[in-house]
């Protein structure tokens, strides 16, 4: 066992850390302006993306990487740490070409791409040239059960036919969203295995049919990319648009899932260590009653729990990506299940405590608080809600326990000899 | 001990709820439409106060109306219950000119003012034809101590000239506002009593000097009528203008704090009332894994919880209404802090389990419940931060156990005799 | 509506208190030494209770004592506030008859008894002569689900033969304890409903075949009355010992149980006091670090929000004895497992503060501390534990939504008319 | 990194189970039953530690054993999850001479201890054949901040003379306590130091002056080695029983804490993982209301935060231990308090889950969950409070704070450039 960082990981944290003070943050500012009037900053994150690409600090996620693609192919276990640190500026991932859902898309098109769509739709994703989506959580259904989806994607001779309606589509305002990853329900027989009936296609937003309906906002809050509601109506793709084959839509799905949940929870750490940042520099700052709010004991717990909890979060993850490492997505996928919970239930409960701590001005757009805050209440959501998550832990744990059933009784110390 | 509402109370309840459901649901979305277009939904609201005028739903908040002013005067019990229905649509209380933070304008205007401070500011209030703000938090002090605050009232002959930044002004971009309270320190000694340096003026919006610098969205969210960061910048206002006296102005703040902090709980609870209806209905449609979520053991759980922190707060709010009723606002005091850390804590807890029942429909606008989490969250701020109002709770206890010193000593069992 | 006690009521709490203070707090130390030397304190207990029986303060709790029976009939909201002194010191409720389990089997004697019954049994715990039990949960059934109870309770000719193992059975070690009353399957069938097929019957304690197995200490803690563990193996009572009807058993249970949890209810709010006023008293003696601990914001919000949360358990706990009063025990239900619920979450929550204010003392015999936390444990199981009180609001509150279905959706606000 | 264990622990690990299945686990019962009784279960003790003493299974605790010393030295890092092992029967640490306080005092004895007193009390620890005590805290005074403690150690010739009262003196019933470590006060002026006015000295228990007042149950639970309260009473031990130097009894004990903490945090990982196996049995074999209490939402819901709450802990353990290997027990003392109150924490909100499951049962002595919950909460004060060592990360945050004062700032998002 081994709790510190390889000299190579360190070194990476290093030149990312010295990228984001030297270049990112400073545009910080520009950046939330230009968001806030209604505008995707796109000039600046092309500037930056250029001088990370330069710098080698691109795709850092892929660890399936090859020679003739862009970018520094990590392991699991050693882009989380760059991952926190990407998080402290949520707007920063897409400078690393590291950002959520492309990372996904990649991935999967690395995985089930067939070598036009690759050439087609993963080429200019890797280098940064496009962006994209993936549809799959629906209004009208209870999506936290993937076997409800209501989208169909039928086979009609050579093409797809797409009708249905998605929203948290992230990322569909985008300037440069090409395509959406839909995932439908090809069969629509209900006497079939319920984890066999979807597909997933492949669809262009110039695909005639295709209509962003709305942008949705996140508890108020605008992403300038969009979290959108999108209309399928008879929306025709070629059956070349299939990813991987009919019916095999969760498999894709759950392949998708294990890495980006890992990002997703290294970049709440991260925003979690800048909430307790903020809260400790404010604590310091501020005077009630005579006393600086930092001397109040009541703060003093909320700064130590929030470490406490931080600390314990971040190994768990760790722990998480590296048996990903080790053994593969699918043998992780409970582990994956409790950072997933964790993360999310830690970053409302730490944000919330900064807020507390800054006053009236944590609820204001002037710091990350607000943002943070609400995005995390989304995270309780965003690849499955909390209680989800919990059912499959609890089932894996009754699994085991059926598994040795009856050996806990052992310990048991009964009173007396049942005659 | 009697725990019923009186028959009168139960008549304005069923008139009240009639009104709401005949006139004010109705209206719901097209308020709502309206003020996401950005602009203030006034004709619809002018047409719902006449009718409510014209019923006599009107100024139910203020027990001291005189008979040549409009509306039913009641008890802070009797309007207690009423508050809690209006709060279910928050909007509405307008409708009834029950909004604060008018309600407690007039209040202090009534109980402060000068015959022509009445005529020129009340009479318009008390007929719904002006509306009206109160300026005391600050963005550059801990305002949770108001002996902090900073902008400065002073005496320049016969006017006092305004000097600071106020924000979280409620209502300051209503259309009909015409006037803010504003607290400031008038004496600028620093080896005088904290207490007594603070005053109030009414200063009208269209002095010269004063700006609406920004509206401040509390958690993403623009309130069509404000909470804007106002600047006063050498704001001259007539002596006349004086509210009360000089240095009283904790005094009158103290004063207009407890029937508005019962206002806001039982509108809290009408809102966790809603939230819970909504988590019901929620539960019992959706279906996951073969069960419907009204099924689930946690959810249940939540419905449970939900029931019982709503009665118990309903009843602590009422007490402390009673309380007011009987002994004065003053008596109450410790009483009215602890229902506003009560309410505020439950309405996050409660909508927040409504919205983990809607799933991500629950982020978004189309639920009222987005708005009411994040209302909640600022409620444990508005009129002070929860950890204040328990540190006064906590004094009053200890200041009590204090008299009775040592009495629980008896209670203590010592093993033997010490020697 | 009314707060206030009424002037009844308070001139019994000046009485009861004034009895306590002088009588019954003087006698807890030795009551402690001699239940901690293993003897049941019996002389100094007869002693108090000749005296409360003199006073009047005697079967406090019966409303339905007729006037040939001793003792001053109350209502329960009459009654409730006189229990909550009396919980203080919980051994103190023999001293005024209106101890449990007694006060149940009073009660449902009277309603159900026979003249005979009401002769041998009822009489002598009326004049506290005698004292009996109760035995339902059983070591071997999760008794949470009464349909689960398994003791058999068979008509044999002229007598009930009784087998079965009933655990927690409180008093069976009293000296005075007289008979129990047992609840069992009298019909065996599994095809008919498992509501009906339960009934009760008293058993004295020296029937043969009565075995009282053990005492079982609770967390540790052996009650000087115990809560036995008692063995019925053939045990024959006469049928004339039938209480009720023949499977009537759950109804008779559910008419025991509504006044016996406000007794309980009250009884933890009296010791949540008392947990209050003993962390106050000590919060403000110790000093760490250079400052009182009642100095610490921590240890300020532990008091504040005890004393919201006692507050609010106290009104609706008296609420809910109102209720029964005006509309009978049945329409409590549901409130009645609300405050059971909220009584024993309270009672470890708030003891668990005072004794962490304690430090290692609160562990310890020499203060009250660890018995009441102990005490407040098995109060969430004792009449049923608290997901299945949970439970049963969950479902009331399903029941009710049902019926108003769909009305919460009248306050969505949907962002466009679906076509 | 690496998460996995070494194959030196592996094989220890397996090496320990099978001893603890093979010869513990049997013997369980008897342990119990004669510790019921009130005798201590030496002989069943010192059988097992023979066997554990040939298998080399012996004194795994202590890195720094000589060689001439006997046992198996092992990193903290490599003892943990041994000490995890052990903690699942919490008597069978001494089988493996693993038990605390005597783990403690060998550490201390090994680094502070004079050649003569190795031989004469170090030796016979390492090798089983005594046991020992230490005593710090005092029932008078708030010892959570130790230099409150009273108890003199005064230099009288070539004696010291201790006076004074402690209690929680863990062990001192043990038939074979010979002597315990007594912390004082050796300098009574009060214009010094505080933190240098405190020694240790060893205390034989025969020492004329000593004595065992009581047994303290720690809430209602009689440890059959006893937490006494011991009064020492002008006893007078030879100077050359001076632990190390005058006035260095803080430090020393800071030593001593480290190490003890992480093996207290494992065993309560080993508890906390069997109670988890017994709610896990239980729930799977419990039926109300036609279902598995497994197949509930809300026993789930507690399954998996067991799981996902132990594992985090777990990592956070190790990570403690491997830093004090890497960095020595001071560096890791702000992480060892971090892993203390993370532990006493969740010890007692496991168990208290699991107690909920079994229903009453869990209540009684016939489950180990009592005894887990009492000694749980008793580990919220063993070793210092929550508050004192949350205060102790809240202070090592703050410092961190200090030194980049500010640099959060830059994270700030301000509306507008202030004039």
């Amino acid at each position: 066992m081994e709790f510190g960082y390889s000299d190579k990981v360190e070194a990476l944290r290093t030149r990312l850390n010295a990228f984001m003070e030297a270049h990112v943050l400073p545009a910080n500012i520009a950046w939330h302006r230009e968001a806030q009037e209604g505008r995707y900053p796109l000039g600046l994150i092309d500037r930056l993306k250029a001088k990370a690409y330069g710098e080698g600090l691109w795709n850092l996620f892929l660890p399936m990487l090859r020679e003739d693609e862009p970018g520094t192919p990590l392991t699991n276990l050693e882009y989380a740490p760059l991952a926190e640190i990407m998080g402290r500026i949520p707007w920063s991932a897409e400078v690393f070409n590291c950002n959520a859902p492309d990372t996904g898309n990649m991935e999967i098109l690395h995985m089930f791409g067939t070598p036009a769509q690759k050439a087609q739709w993963l080429a200019p994703l890797l280098d940064g040239s496009i962006r994209s989506c993936v549809g799959i959580t629906e209004p009208d259904t209870a999506s936290s059960d993937p076997t409800n989806l209501q989208t169909t994607i039928l086979r009609d001779g050579d093409h797809y036919v797409v009708n249905g309606r998605k929203w948290f589509t992230t990322g569909a305002k985008h300037p440069n969203a090409r395509f959406v990853i839909v995932m439908g329900l090809s069969d629509t027989r209900t006497d079939v295995d319920p984890h066999a009936r979807h597909t997933m296609v492949i669809v262009p937003f110039d695909t005639p049919g295709v209509r962003i309906v709305r942008d949705v906002p996140i508890m108020h809050h605008h992403a300038p990319e969009g979290h959108c509601e999108v209309l399928f109506r008879d929306v025709r793709v070629p059956a070349l648009n299939l990813l991987g084959e009919e019916g095999r839509g969760f498999a894709i799905a759950q392949a998708r899932l294990g890495p980006g949940r890992v990002h997703h929870c290294m970049r709440t750490i991260g925003q979690c260590e800048l909430a307790l940042e903020l809260m400790l520099d404010r604590a310091m700052e501020r005077q009630t009653f005579g006393r600086h709010l930092s001397d109040y004991a009541n703060i003093q717990d909320w700064i130590a729990e929030s470490r406490i909890e931080i600390d314990q979060l971040r190994l768990q993850v760790l722990r998480a990506a590296w048996l990903m490492d080790r053994q593969g997505n699918q043998a992780a996928r409970v582990e994956v299940s409790a950072i997933k919970v964790g993360a999310a239930r830690l970053q409302t409960r730490v944000v919330d405590r900064a807020m507390q701590v800054f006053g009236a001005m944590g609820l204001t757009p002037d710091t990350p608080l607000a943002f943070l805050w609400t995005w995390g209440r989304a995270l309780r959501f965003i690849d499955g809600p909390d209680e989800v998550h919990l059912r499959t832990i609890a089932r894996d744990e009754l699994k085991k326990a059926k598994a040795r059933r009856g050996t806990s009784l052992a310990y048991l110390v009964p009173p007396y000899e049942h005659p």
